[in-house]
């Protein structure tokens, strides 16, 4: 009887379970060492079912990156607030995607690492999601820089190399934070915040930019 | 004669060639697109005396990504010079990295994403280069620190987490600047030393870092 309603579970459900089962083991093994058998047995169901949803290892792994790019770029954009200043958005921007990959490691690993270690098709998957993020960025620099009336003074190639060094950081820091044990994801964001925002020299002099405080404990 | 001549050529001199030819056809086509045969041809030797010193393409690649990191490593510490004011040895030290990717474009194409995109030997191999200017970064991020007294206030984590922070926008920045018409290494410096020393937050209030004079037009 459980068998049955099993199979009488909608496709779609179907195959978020099955993309769950290939993310975790995707990101845990690596692509090539991840096998098809391993994910069907993982998701509960047969590996004939698995390649008739998702037809080939290779288009599995298109369709985790797929998702889970999208998935990380939306929790960004909810976190930001529209109208608010911009160091405060940054500060959103910047908590809800350590937020995310620190609760989705093996999504980020798929993203960081895996799609950008087997080969041009994914590793081109991986940089749409990055553009979306990078252009992102660029646009509230640009708010900031207009909060400030420092347009003229900002040149777009300049707004454009700071959301570069931005987005790379926040991808570095990211590997890294999961990586070190005990480091949260508010300490990771106020890290970064710091960084590009009160500046390594004002941090130095002991002005660090000061994170607001925590709604939850 | 000059046959004669050219096959009498040092093998390390021989292989240095192979190796020039070879980051540049890597680099350019990418690792699976590239030919033994068109890199031979490119050194101006036979493919036999390319497997001969170099084995396999996988053996070439390595060797390619080992040489490059190594260039890459040196011309960074080699712009920096000890004992001088941190911020002034970070300027330095990014200067120096910037000029060094922008004048060998396809050593920077084959480490930052050739090396990534094709499997974990040569994804290895770059993340040693990367731990040693993390390592190197994370000293200087700590001697900063020490110069203004700030040792206690800055917890070890910290401290990793803003190199981490640094060496991701700096790899981000140095794709972007070669991949831009007409950003030179100097302004890619400038932008990431904005970044990462005065910060955006003082930069947006029109207080950038100002680099020293360049010594030569």
């Amino acid at each position: 009887m459980g068998a049955v309603k099993t199979k009488r579970m909608p496709r779609a459900v179907r195959e978020q379970q099955m993309l769950d089962a290939a993310v975790q083991i995707f990101g845990q093994r690596g692509y090539m060492a991840a096998s098809m058998d391993d994910i069907a047995e993982l998701a509960g169901v047969s590996k004939p079912l698995v390649y008739l949803y998702l037809n080939s290892k290779e288009d599995l792994f298109t369709a985790c990156i797929r998702r889970e790019a999208t998935a990380l770029v939306a929790a960004v954009r909810a976190g930001v607030v529209a109208g608010l200043p911009a160091d405060r958005q940054l500060w959103d921007g910047l908590l809800a995607f350590f937020t995310h990959t620190a609760g989705h490691p093996d999504a980020w690993t798929v993203l960081h690492r895996q799609a950008r270690t087997h080969g041009e098709p994914f590793a081109a998957e991986v940089s749409a999601l990055r553009a979306e993020i990078v252009d992102f960025v660029t646009q509230l620099i640009a708010a900031a820089a207009r909060e400030a009336h420092r347009d003229p003074d900002l040149p777009e190639d300049e707004v454009a190399g700071l959301a570069e060094a931005l987005v790379g950081a926040a991808e570095s820091l990211a590997a890294w934070a999961n990586a070190t044990e005990g480091v949260t994801a508010r300490q990771t964001a106020a890290t970064l915040m710091n960084f590009a925002w009160a500046g390594l020299g004002s941090l130095m002099e002991g002005r660090p930019w000061t994170p607001p405080p925590a709604s939850a404990p």
